[in-house]
């Protein structure tokens, strides 16, 4: 059982995928800390744009007090995805029963102090020369990792089902020329 | 060992994001069957913005045909990541030794035709109502499940490194501008 929690991200095509992978995954509530609700970002986003919203439970919470106060009083321990050297790799973690995946902004990711109030930093394996893994992809991963094992869903027929490339509205390549 | 195979992908951003898992889980080749070359795409396409191309080795391939003569000739056995009924999950599946993860369509997936031809059909196990994930990160999660338990690089001191939004080419230092 996972919540998922972004915290300050700023990209809504990120966002939106993320959203679109809690589904996929039954994650439990999509949290968001510090900023404004999804939908505003409008339609370029993914996710919102195939209505994914109306079927997870969106949680609102003004601050990191907010969010640690929000995860002692249901119960969920706050892991947080982040690159952390040394690492404790997500292969490796084990996780809680319940859970809370926290990732952070694009650019920094999250603060050392958020992480110290964390039950967990967990870190995506990387085998390249440079740390290029989205920020969406890891949030993904995780949620795959704390699910793995677990009976599927019979919705296997679907063919990515509804899949959708942004680039793509209507069938014209390119929106943004 | 694996190499990453896009089959007539059509959004830039995704294309983009599966190079950039390409280079962060270490993959060999990016094989391009039937289209252009993805640094054609343009400067919203995350990845090659941040030239992360240029760490990459790209084989163009003109079709299906060529895409499995190349299989044999280079003997790397095809898996599709694709949705299928009944699905063998990507967590059960053995991959073999050197493998070439292919993705199709965003729309369409990859046609049965050519999921004949493969060694293996992988199906990410999913859990919520809607068959929702990108195919992106459907195929990072199968470059991740290739690399579980390899020992990693020592890169991890890197925060996403060099992660940004598309959202905001301004800010910050970006190699395209």
């Amino acid at each position: 059982m996972f919540d998922t929690v972004l915290r300050t991200l700023r990209s809504p095509q990120n966002v939106g995928m993320i959203v679109r992978s809690h589904a996929a995954f039954g994650g439990r509530r999509v949290v968001m800390v510090g900023y404004e609700q999804p939908w505003r970002f409008g339609p370029g986003t993914q996710a919102f744009s195939r209505r994914l919203e109306s079927t997870c439970e969106f949680v609102n919470l003004a601050d990191d007090d907010a969010f640690f106060r929000w995860c002692a009083a249901e119960a969920v321990a706050p892991v947080a995805i982040e690159v952390a050297s040394p690492p404790i790799l997500l292969n490796e973690f084990r996780f809680p029963q319940s859970v809370a995946l926290v990732v952070g902004s694009e650019g920094a990711g999250l603060p050392a102090e958020f992480l110290a109030r964390c039950a967990g930093v967990v870190t995506v394996p990387q085998y390249g020369l440079v740390g290029s893994l989205n920020v969406a992809v890891a949030c993904s991963l995780a949620m795959y990792e704390v699910c793995r094992g677990r009976p599927v869903q019979p919705i296997m027929g679907n063919k990515y089902a509804g899949e959708r490339t942004q680039a793509e509205p209507g069938t014209a390549p390119n929106p943004t020329t």
